[in-house]
């Protein structure tokens, strides 16, 4: 075992004291906006069947998978909670109260190419409407999110969500570009999430390839792409057919918007498609307002995938949000918490003479909910007293011979310097 | 995807909120002992490179790895976490201030046979001491465990922990038995682990195997599976050499759990030895009073892991607590908790007309830190009285047209009934 490496496998990561604490914050507000929305927390296997994930779609999340055989079986580490949340609902579906409204903080594993700020694994807060067809389940957890970046201490414009419709694209489309293609829309949708990175000319490419699943022509291709640039709502509704439900959806969900305070920090995007395959609805992206990261969070409304799975259509909605770009954007802001050590005490016995007394005096300040530290062997007093001072601890306790003598402990507070005794507890 | 199984993979478990609520519960009370004794979290990667934890000591833990490859590199999710803290450890011991105290609470897989009460994965709450040599922190961690039992609500006779050490068995065999062979001591530990499961003869067979790595004689085979069978420490400590540490080290241990309080709920046992190889020392297993289950928890001192990684000699010592088996005793002692739902609020807006009141009563309340759930579609009110109630919301919050045109949202106790007014909020 010489050769064992110190580090942690390429993309994943260690938590140290100090990683941990700032992963405890991270993990609080979002528990704590799921708990004021009247989210309930769930969670799914780490390792599941393979089939789960793998759609058709050629979707990236597909080809990034952590999948392995183990005694004849195809398992594969989670790149997403999504599909395993719908398993749950379609396994208990006839058992549980609609609409629900379940949350939850897996860590998830995608094999990316390893670039700055991208790692091999996150967690994701994951928050899910499962039976609410209309908008006011978008509007509430596109609220939640704002939630979370304002406890979070971001600045009112530090961030913005950006606000599209799979729906609408799809009605748009639908009559003229698709001619009656409907079953080209999905994977047209997976090829044009890929603009930020491969470009607009890659995406034509890719829409009109004629063993493609899209297989647009040139001037439907020309089309999308330019619909795709479009950042005002009433311009993207002009395209769509006059009974359009999608621009109707669009248009409620800016005044529910507008009802929660958060009107102007929504903006209509028509670039935002999102790169899975199962919305079918509004979908939703959150960034840093200068967009000098990549996007924080992204959700959309996916009310076919219970059908996938073989279960009944199911309206649904929810959104991921990494642990990761927030980490950098509360940095680069400037408001990463100072998340300190919590230490009440240090108790030090001089000696092993005096070591059983001071057990009692740790276990009576532990019974009041103290957080106790014992110091194990016998270090300096020096030693002691820099060491409980970098941990942060508010008083140390000492029992020397003469304390033992007297039956007292001696408790110094590390803040004021102040020294008193205290009897040694029986 | 329409042959998907709706439930997860054999042996791993959906945590739907109620069990979640458990979980959460009994990781609740881990992570409030470990906090009370100064304890810092940390955590590691699930996915490790195999070669952290493939020992060649025929450990039943090695054979039931979850395993594979992976562009290359050979991957495995963690058995254990141990081995992951000491490669953190090895990696910044410069920088670390000795001695540690850390714990953690990692989901962990094995592949074993499914039998009752068995899963492939768990959560294990691990706690250990790095860098002090003295039974202190064996004490520490003993105390911790039966903090936790207690805390739980276990009554005080429905545990016990047997503690053994590995160090005594050494000592005592290494003359006589091993005949200077002292690198057939931890395959011994590994056989003799195995008695409950394989029995007494199983064990003789393999202890003399003359192709095995242990190697004793018939008479050596016979004295180690008796001294297995000893309770009273006076009796084992009667067969290891006059001046023995290990033997005045137990003898501290339990002067020292007198000191906690917890002398009479640790028994010696010579029978506990734990199957991993890479034990030194003082070992220790907590079970239920009856031994009607499992080991609870169980742990020990590791003093030579560090340089097995190629790192320093650092002393340490640690346990893993199990999320199943302590539910299971939890259960059958019927204290298992109720994990009901908290919520503190329902808001019920009549029609759309009224969502937009509806929405500012939800942010108001949420502002004050209460959960709230706002309803989303247009139900019955006789349905959403009836989910309110079973929800446990303490109040419900309603606005129709005659309350939305006086300003105002009617307020309904659900514990008492009481209704009263009070204005939306701008």
């Amino acid at each position: 075992m010489s050769k064992v490496t110190l580090q942690p496998p390429r993309g994943t990561r260690d938590f140290f004291p100090e990683e941990l604490r700032l992963r405890d914050w991270i993990f609080g507000h979002f528990r704590a906006v799921a708990r004021q929305f009247g989210f309930e927390e769930i969670d799914a296997p780490v390792v599941e069947h393979e089939e789960l994930f793998t759609r058709k779609a050629g979707e990236e999340i597909v080809d990034q998978l952590y999948h392995f055989e183990l005694h004849g079986r195809r398992l594969a580490l989670r790149p997403e909670i999504t599909p395993s949340v719908a398993r749950m609902v379609a396994a208990r579906r006839g058992a549980l109260k609609f609409p629900l409204r379940w949350f939850s903080l897996p860590q998830c594993w995608r094999y990316e190419r390893m670039t700055r700020g991208r790692k091999r694994e996150h967690y994701q807060w994951n928050m899910d409407i499962w039976g609410e067809p209309s908008v006011t389940a978008e509007a509430e957890l596109i609220a939640a999110i704002f939630a979370c970046f304002d406890r979070m201490g971001l600045a009112v414009d530090a961030t913005r969500v950006r606000v599209n419709s799979r729906a609408l694209l799809e009605e748009t489309l639908c009559d003229s570009v698709l001619r009656g293609r409907p079953e080209a829309f999905t994977p047209l949708c997976v090829v044009i999430d890929k603009i930020d990175k491969i470009g607009a000319d890659a995406v034509k490419d890719l829409l009109v390839e004629p063993q493609g699943a899209v297989r647009l022509d040139s001037a439907g291709a020309d089309f999308v792409v330019d619909w795709l640039s479009l950042r005002d709502f009433d311009d993207a509704a002009k395209h769509a057919p006059n009974d359009s439900t999608a621009a109707a959806e669009v248009t409620r969900l800016f005044e529910l918007l507008d009802a929660y305070g958060l009107s102007d920090r929504v903006i209509f995007d028509a670039s935002i498609v999102r790169g899975l395959a199962y919305y079918t609805g509004i979908v939703f992206e959150g960034f840093d307002a200068g967009r000098s990261l990549r996007a924080i969070c992204g959700g959309g409304r996916y009310n076919r995938l219970l059908e996938t799975l073989g279960g009944p259509a199911t309206p649904a909605v929810g959104f991921g949000f990494g642990d990761v770009v927030i980490s950098e954007l509360l940095a680069d802001q400037g408001v990463l918490p100072d998340c300190g050590r919590e230490l009440s005490a240090v108790v030090f016995p001089f000696g092993e003479a005096e070591r059983a007394a001071a057990v009692r005096v740790a276990r009576a300040l532990r019974a009041r909910d103290e957080s106790v530290e014992l110091v194990l062997g016998h270090p300096k007093l020096k030693r002691v007293l820099a060491d409980a001072d970098k941990s942060g601890a508010r008083r140390l306790y000492l029992i020397g011979p003469d304390e033992l003598a007297r039956g007292e402990v001696l408790v110094r507070d590390l803040t004021s310097g102040e020294q008193t005794s205290e009897p040694i507890p029986d």
